[in-house]
């Protein structure tokens, strides 16, 4: 994994500024739109049945986001989905609170079986519940980790035929195969709603313009936690609500050459 | 009611970090959410009637709010409140905009009629429109006040069976037999969006972690209040943008000795 | 056109806060309500159908938007929409992606058919679309432009029967026989979501106080480009985040006499 490669893939989301097509809940909308502009991308979010398709075929990534579903969105979600699939625009699949009710557990994996999903992203416990593994949870954030991470990215990857992003202290991605652990970032992440929302999003973003999700993936996650280090360094004694405006600022400022200085992405041996 | 005490309740809900399950509007849901985690708590949004319930048991409290009702969502609010009532998950209602609509007015009612609710929080016309008196509304903003505000959290702590907190320049709590005035807070709220929203949201966090809903809601006002004068101090010269984001920054940082200090808060005779 | 007798409008909008009831799209409905009420109106977005016309009927202006519609919101649009006309409440209406899909398009001209609209408010490519004319769009964002666009606001005037205002580098109003063209603004707007569907907002508090649609539109252009400019010039180095709460703090602080002194309006000659 070459650190300066990825971090022209910076470069080229905001040459391409490609449209990201995003089915999201209602919490973090305004916040994944503000995101993607501001990193150089373009979102659009359409939920209805009947314009679904017509959005999707059109992007450049599509974005499914469980976070606060109900049945016409997951229907929304299906036609959404197969009509990427049909034109080879990737799906990147956020199943927010999975494992936290039995609905959201069952229709992300419903999801899963009705579309063909490139990345799936989630902190450790949603990942978990998708695989039928046991994990901790409570509400939709994460619940306290420390298990084999790294080993359930690689075994979810398998299962689900997708690559996997397992969010948390260090990030893990995996396509079963190929393991690349992500350092950095910043805790204030965790108090701002919709950080890992918008960090699906902007994995769409970055698979939009790199065919490889496992590459995609390490280049939204470090592109993501440098902006954040960044923006936390000038906020650190102000709080979460200072810090979520300039880590938006960041995500407008923050150039490949910070990645490629301050990321910190290394493979991990088999 | 000793202020001292109730300061601690801030330090509790920061140690406990309950879960408050909100099925809120559209308008508010990242600005409560966000307030929530600033605070110390830790929010979900979840509105499908197939997992209400779900999510509703797992919760510390549980908050109800009709900004943006509609049909689908009264249903899972009546699903989730029951399954609060049926844990002793405490339950708080924010009936925004009562009076300004027929559908309004009576959505309030219902909830009020077929869930169990520890605590009522609206402004003085959203209050007396919910026990059939008269006050001026306008929208879902407050009208002019200026009537006799205690005397009404009492009436409609009576009536209703639950605490009543009514907003204003200064707070009433009463349960009909208690009342208690809370003073301070900012002007700058009036200019923030949902800032009545995400206060009966933090009224929930503190009735997580705190039986008495008298006691409760008057910690959470003392609490909102210094930290709302906090954030205007830094931000009077520039605006509302900045007061939001400074407020949020204050929910973070403001301690149970700055509510101590600066809280006022006074028990009513009779 | 007379720029002191616009300003003017600013400060009539501040003395008779005008209640705005939006059906919104739910990317931009918090920072739609903050703007607004950082301007002195008074927002309110109500979208069932039990409550769309009671709603719409003690309203000063009643703003429709389209961007992330559904049948059931275009219904209470519908309901909404016919109220405001039997009591001559002003309706605007935002076809935010109109051309980017099927639906899009054909739910804008049914809207146009079915209500007495006043002003459309759109980029060139949605008003494009809406009166059958190619145009580049992509997504919901502005493609680019470079096109006949005083041409294009005229002729959807007089299509459309509305009075029509085409945003850019450069706004255009036209009600068909009146054209100007109001210059200024900041291109961070294009980096914040809602940017446009907040302005047609504002132009619906303007439009609530204020007859003629020409000049409503003409002044709510200019204060919010002179706004964007001030908020500019303090964040430009910082980035989108802090321009967005700037703007914010802006809309709250901007006088008439700063429009009448910065803003840039011209009538263009027939």
């Amino acid at each position: 994994m070459n650190i300066r490669q990825l971090a022209s893939k910076l470069q080229e989301v905001r040459d391409r500024n490609p449209l990201v097509h995003n089915i999201t809940n209602v919490v973090v909308t305004n916040f994944t739109a503000n995101g993607l502009l501001a990193l150089g991308a373009s979102p659009v979010m359409a939920y209805a049945k009947q314009e679904a398709a017509d959005i999707a075929g059109i992007a450049g990534a599509l974005v499914l986001n469980i976070g606060t579903l109900n049945e016409v969105e997951v229907e929304a979600m299906k036609i959404a989905g197969r009509a990427a699939n049909e034109r080879g625009v990737p799906v990147v699949l956020d199943p927010v609170g999975a494992g936290a009710s039995a609905y959201r557990t069952e229709t992300a994996r419903s999801l899963l079986s009705a579309i063909r999903i490139s990345i799936v992203r989630g902190n450790a416990a949603e990942v978990a519940n998708l695989i039928g593994r046991d994990w901790a949870i409570r509400g939709v954030d994460a619940g306290a980790t420390g298990g084999d991470v790294v080993g359930l990215a690689k075994e979810a990857a398998l299962k689900l035929g997708t690559a996997v992003v397992v969010s948390g202290a260090t990030d893990i991605v995996s396509d079963g195969t190929r393991t690349v652990a992500v350092h950095g970032g910043d805790a204030f992440l965790t108090r701002v709603t919709g950080a890992g929302c918008l960090l699906t999003s902007v994995i769409g973003a970055f698979a939009a313009v790199c065919e490889d999700p496992v590459e995609a993936s390490v280049a939204a996650l470090a592109t993501y936690s440098v902006a954040a280090e960044l923006a936390a360094s000038r906020t650190r004694e102000q709080g979460p609500g200072s810090f979520q405006i300039a880590f938006l600022d960041r995500l407008w400022s923050v150039t490949a050459g910070d990645v490629e200085r301050l990321g910190k992405a290394e493979e991990i041996e088999g």
